[in-house]
């Protein structure tokens, strides 16, 4: 997506050579127009497979599931990360080890919202080493249900998180590749088009 | 909303004369196209206001505020509960206590995203005592923004909240109000058509 990658250029911040800071336009302010063709993308890659239900992971996923949700015209759900006082004890739970902040936590989704019979995509804001996609996924499989794929507006190629997913032979669809970046360099994006962005 | 009221006849589920459970369409699984709408009447409410930042509280705001954000043509700005590690430290912050889960934390809004020069729409999903959205006004007030007013979708008007908003003089549009609730005689609504619900 030549819009993203020009924004994240123009108004991403590389802090260090492993953490880059988009939250002028996607993880604290959000410009909705850009979601919405994010959204829009996503949406299109998955329009023949079945999808039921979209999953993401709070709070940096949920406009992003939303917006496909929306194009797909299926609903959305968002693992939590504390459990709800109205949440009932029926519950998906998977433990996830937070690298960035050096914690555990668990994300659990309530169990009448996921089952058997669901077709899902699991979409989130970046991925590094994938922890808390992992264990969403981790959630998907203890439901039986379908596992269609994994989309990410911007992966960190570099990070363990897309070969954990690809060794685990789950399709991956990042519309921006990150192949490299540093404070003096910026970004660097792995040389593919759109297309072969999705081939594996 | 007649549609949005309709729902939470029929998919809410009252625990106690306190407690409404919604996560089947608003707040856990959310259905898109109810939010859409959700958004639309919002924004619809708020389109001659001048509003150049629709404001909210992770993490069940993010999806309202992305609806209306996107029929208004603004960026939104969701307040952080937990500082982001690539947050900076020019931070707007204020402690809120949570009635629910009987805590304090701390929420925070990086300050090149809040000016004077903005006004500002806050929305949220749930009004009950209030608390993270005074939070969140006493940040546009520390901003020296205008803030245009607050907007719900579910309004629990036998909590304080409202009461507290309406005695600072801040507009409150609440999409459907309850008066009363209980779990065996389900729930009730405040009498009022649309138009009447904004006049104060």
């Amino acid at each position: 997506m030549q819009r993203l990658r020009q924004r994240i250029c123009e108004q991403g911040l590389v802090l260090s050579d492993r953490v880059l800071k988009v939250d002028s336009f996607l993880n604290h302010q959000v410009d909705p127009a850009l979601i919405s063709e994010i959204g829009k993308t996503m949406a299109e890659r998955y329009r023949h497979e079945g999808i039921t239900k979209v999953m993401t992971i709070e709070a940096s996923g949920i406009h992003i599931a939303f917006a496909v949700a929306s194009v797909l015209g299926v609903p959305f759900v968002y693992g939590k990360k504390k459990k709800a006082t109205t949440q009932s004890d029926e519950l998906y739970r998977r433990s996830v080890y937070s690298y960035t902040r050096q914690e555990t936590y668990e994300i659990t989704v309530s169990k009448p919202f996921l089952s058997v019979a669901d077709t899902v995509l699991i979409v989130d804001d970046i991925l590094a080493e994938g922890a808390a996609l992992n264990g969403l996924i981790g959630i998907v499989h203890d439901a039986g249900a379908r596992l269609a794929g994994v989309s990410v507006v911007i992966e960190k190629s570099f990070q363990s998180g897309r070969k954990t997913l690809d060794d685990a032979g789950i399709p991956v669809y990042a519309l921006a590749r990150i192949s490299k970046m540093s404070p003096e360099t910026g970004v660097e994006f792995v040389h593919e088009n759109d297309e072969e962005a999705v081939v594996r």
